[in-house]
């Protein structure tokens, strides 16, 4: 059998309902669903609601616990119904969205394309990782359509007009979900991430550039992020990525002690963006300049807390090649290169009725792949 | 009888619990609070909640069908418990919370201190609001110690070191919370304002300018503010402000067509600053160019979605004045001009143990006045 991006090893969570309409958590297993309501799976009653945080909140043990059962049971039950008859939901209520720009080449690209006049990279970047605070109510499972929003902008020296943007980009990023709360005033240790972290998202950042290039000073970006963020509908346990571990990128220069571990927490996680069905780049997670152990010491150190269903985003992945950056930006260099896509189109941003689909994989248990299915969208005009 | 700052003018919702500990809303009067669940007010279920987002969620109808039910029977029922008697909650949750920087003289005062070399207001601040995304969790309620943040921070030329935050600051705004959520993909029409938010409270979004300085680049303020924000308990209904609307400044150049009104939206609400039993300074909210119709229309013109308890502020109240300013580090520029406080110690930012209460008042019906109770903290040293 093959199962595809969900083999045994992988025993992903989502929310789903069928016909009746009743949402409830299952895992996935190659193309059925798990309906964990209907098993006798420890904390059956978190699994009857329609997110995962309370079982998010209850912690490592008990993630533990329901993941040995799953893998004891899952393959052969009769308690499945098929993935093709259910519909997938956001897997968890959003408490607060953060994302990170922790990818080196990312980083110096946009500020190559973005900021010409001055360092690609800021002078902070290697000794922390970079991040803000994105929209949480505008986080939306994959599938949800797009629509291209409309804003400011400025052609240099003219005043600024309002309109559709021009330059809707996407950013290819890997996402971290927060189980386990963290009390406010006392920072969470590197070494305790896989204490807080339940698992991991495939996240589409939609980005609007011309927005973004007038609006961001001296704040940060804002509504050209804002209007929608995508995340894939299964949430992979970070138990199942055991076998992704890797070493990230040495750091020089080392940072200071709060950031420092011996625990691996690279991971090797490889993903592709198709454009209008033809891949346009394969970015390598395991480039990553900055870890989410690291992300997610550096978020709490001053003491800012942590709630179940608080979302992280590692920030666009790019690698050192042009068939690896995570962003249509770097891809067509502002626009200035478009790309040919196998139909013969030829793109520098998108266009209205583009499809985006971003799919990812990674070693797991027994020489598996783990998939973390697909984060995937269409662009709607703008009304 | 003096009502202080709750008149019956006022009527403004919170929630409160006494000795049994049962959290519930009511209505503050004088030194009294009218516990909504046990009174037989329209809606009454959704005040048996712990929090208001229920009866926020329902919109303007309900709202002024409760507010003219309060205005008939509040005063002399006797459905109260004192204040004294009460602990007052987090009255709504937050679903996202922004803020703003729309005042001119704040923005100019803090582009002159924090980046002297340039323009102190970025070439898009006339056009637009500028805004950003802050914490929601770590929105609390008045009277919740704040633990001073530890972070990075650098000496210019030096390599960053790791420390409680030296310069721990304050920022005085008005918030503003949402009842009616919207769609996504639907920006919200300026003229909608009101049916949209339900209410105000007090915030101090406090700052560590040095973690700030630090850190901003390229992407804005993160850990600088997201250790803390602390509101009033009190949402004092938009109704009770009618008689407080003036005209704002006048706007050059005049913004673009979503950012036009011919409502008033100018509010003439007085904020007062208590350093330590000292007030230290008056800001005046009437003075912000930006209003927070302007700010609605602004944050959803892309298409975000507004949900329920989400919040946003206006930004640091800055008046043209010296004893105007909403932050210390106008106050005393930066630390570098020490302010003596009534008790003769001198300060530039906040000590260990330092108390800042920020209180407001605004015209009522009447000839009343509307008082926004009060928004007070403590700092407590970095563990």
């Amino acid at each position: 059998v093959d199962y595809g991006d969900f083999p045994v090893q992988n025993l992903p969570y989502g929310v789903f309902s069928t016909v009746d309409g009743r949402r409830r958590a299952g895992v996935a297993i190659g193309d059925r669903i798990l309906d964990l309501s209907r098993t006798d799976v420890p904390y059956r009653e978190d699994f009857e609601q329609a997110s995962l945080n309370a079982f998010m909140a209850r912690g490592r043990h008990a993630w533990d616990e329901v993941r040995a059962y799953l893998i004891e049971t899952a393959e052969g039950s009769d308690r499945t119904v098929a993935a093709s008859e259910a519909t997938l939901h956001l897997p968890f209520e959003v408490a607060d969205y953060v994302d990170f720009y922790s990818s080196e080449q990312h980083a110096t690209n946009g500020g190559r394309i973005l900021r010409p006049d001055t360092e690609p990279l800021s002078a902070n970047w290697k000794h922390l990782p970079v991040g803000y605070h994105g929209r949480a109510g505008t986080v939306v499972v994959s599938g949800t359509p797009i629509v291209r929003p409309s804003g400011q902008s400025r052609s240099r020296g003219e005043p600024p007009t309002y309109g559709p943007t021009a330059r809707l980009d996407i950013e290819a990023e890997v996402g971290f979900v927060v189980g386990v709360p963290s009390r406010m005033g006392e920072p969470v240790n590197i070494d305790d991430f896989a204490e807080h972290v339940f698992g991991v998202v495939l996240v589409n950042d939609w980005s609007a550039r011309d927005i973004q290039a007038w609006e961001s000073q001296p704040l940060g970006p804002f509504l050209a992020k804002s209007f929608a963020t995508s995340v894939s509908p299964w949430v992979v346990p970070l138990a199942a990525l055991e076998h992704a571990r890797v070493d990230p990128p040495s750091q020089d220069p080392v940072p200071l002690t709060y950031l420092r571990t011996d625990q691996r927490w690279g991971l090797d996680i490889s993903i592709e963006i198709e454009w209008n069905g033809t891949v346009v780049s394969r970015p390598p997670y395991r480039q990553m300049y900055w870890t989410a152990a690291q992300q997610l010491a550096h978020m709490t150190v001053n003491g800012a807390s942590l709630r179940t269903g608080d979302l992280y985003a590692s920030g666009t992945v790019s690698g050192s090649e042009r068939d690896q950056v995570g962003s249509l930006l770097e891809l067509t260099w502002n626009g200035r290169e478009p790309v040919t896509l196998a139909s013969g189109e030829t793109r520098g941003f998108l266009e209205d009725g583009d499809a985006v689909t971003i799919r990812a994989t990674a070693p797991g248990a027994n020489g598996s792949r783990i998939g973390f299915g697909a984060v995937a969208g269409v662009i709607q005009p703008a009304p």
